[in-house]
C-alpha cells in the first residue's frame, strides 16, 4: 500500500471543512467534500438535504456530480474523495460505483457510517471495485464541528419547547 | 406483512419496463423504475448513465429525485419503488435514506445487486430504516429484456472486431 503524505491530506480536509461550514451556515448537518484528482480539486459540496428538501443532496453527491462532469465521464479513477464525517450507504454506494481510488474521511459516524462503522461497503470482494481507506485526518477538528451542531439544536429546541410551554 | 395485489404490481412493473426500453432505445444497458404514492405515479426514471456521463443518473436515483420534487420533501415514505432490475448499493443505499417503505423488484443481479444477492442493505437492523421487498414481478420479460440487449451487444462486439481484423 502506498504511503500517504499527512499534510496534503490534511491540506485538502481543511477545504472540506470549509465546505461543510457552509452547510453549518444553512443549519444542515456540516458535512462537506472535496473530490482530487492529479492535485487538482475537480468538486465540492456540502449538505444541503433539507434545503434543497432533495434526499441526494449530499456533500458527496453533489461533488461527484461536479466531478465527473469536470471528468467528462462517470468514472472517478485515480481520484481521492475528501469527506468529514463516514459516508452513509448511498454515499458508499456511489463512491464504489465511480470507481474512486481513495476515500479519506475525518471522523466516523458509528450508528449509520459505511465505511467501517455499520458496514464498510467500500471493500466487498463481491463488488467489481474495492476503494483504498484512510481515516481520522483532521479527525478532532470535523467531530467538534458535528457536536457543536447537535448541542446548538438541542438548545434552540429546548427554547422552542420552553417557548410553547409558557403559552400553554 | 401486508399482502399485496400482484396485478397492481404487475401495472406498475409494466411502466417500468416501458421506461426501461427508453434507456434500450440510447444503448444504455435496460433498467427502468417508477415510485408509486396514494396510487399515483410520482417519479420515472430510465437508466442514462452513459448518455450523460453521470455516474449517478441510474433509473432510481432520476425517479427518486423527482418523486422526492414531488413530494416536496426528501422522505418517501408510504412508497413503493418499481425497479426491473435489482438495485445496485447506492441505489438501495438512497432507498434506505429516503425512507421508502417498499420496493419491487422484477429480476435479480446476481453479481452485483444490493436486495438480496451480493448484500441486502434493504434489511440492515443497525439502520434506521428498513424497507418492504417482494421479487419476481415479472422477472420473465425483465431477465428477457437484458439477456437481449447484452446478447446484441456481444453482437456488435463481435461484427466491430472483425472490421477491425479484415482492415489488417
Amino acid at each position: 500500500m502506498q504511503e500517504w503524505d499527512i499534510k496534503v491530506d490534511e491540506k485538502y480536509m481543511r477545504e472540506a471543512i470549509r465546505q461543510a461550514k457552509k452547510a453549518y451556515a444553512l443549519e444542515e448537518v456540516p458535512i462537506g467534500c472535496v473530490i482530487v484528482h492529479e492535485g487538482k480539486i475537480i468538486g465540492r459540496g456540502y449538505n444541503r438535504r433539507t434545503t434543497d428538501k432533495n434526499p441526494l443532496a449530499h456533500a458527496e453527491l453533489i461533488a461527484i456530480k461536479k466531478a465527473s462532469k469536470k471528468m467528462n465521464d462517470w468514472r472517478l479513477e485515480d481520484c481521492t474523495l475528501y469527506v468529514t464525517l463516514e459516508p452513509c450507504q448511498m454515499c458508499s454506494g456511489a463512491i464504489v460505483q465511480t470507481r474512486t481510488t481513495r476515500v479519506v474521511v475525518g471522523c466516523m459516524n458509528p450508528k449509520a457510517g459505511c465505511a467501517g462503522s455499520v458496514l464498510n461497503l467500500l471493500d466487498v470482494q463481491e463488488f467489481n471495485h474495492q476503494v483504498e481507506l484512510t481515516t481520522g485526518v483532521l479527525e478532532e477538528e470535523c467531530s467538534s464541528m458535528m457536536k457543536q451542531f447537535f448541542r446548538e439544536l438541542r438548545d434552540k429546541q429546548k427554547k422552542i419547547k420552553k417557548k410553547i410551554q409558557n403559552q400553554k
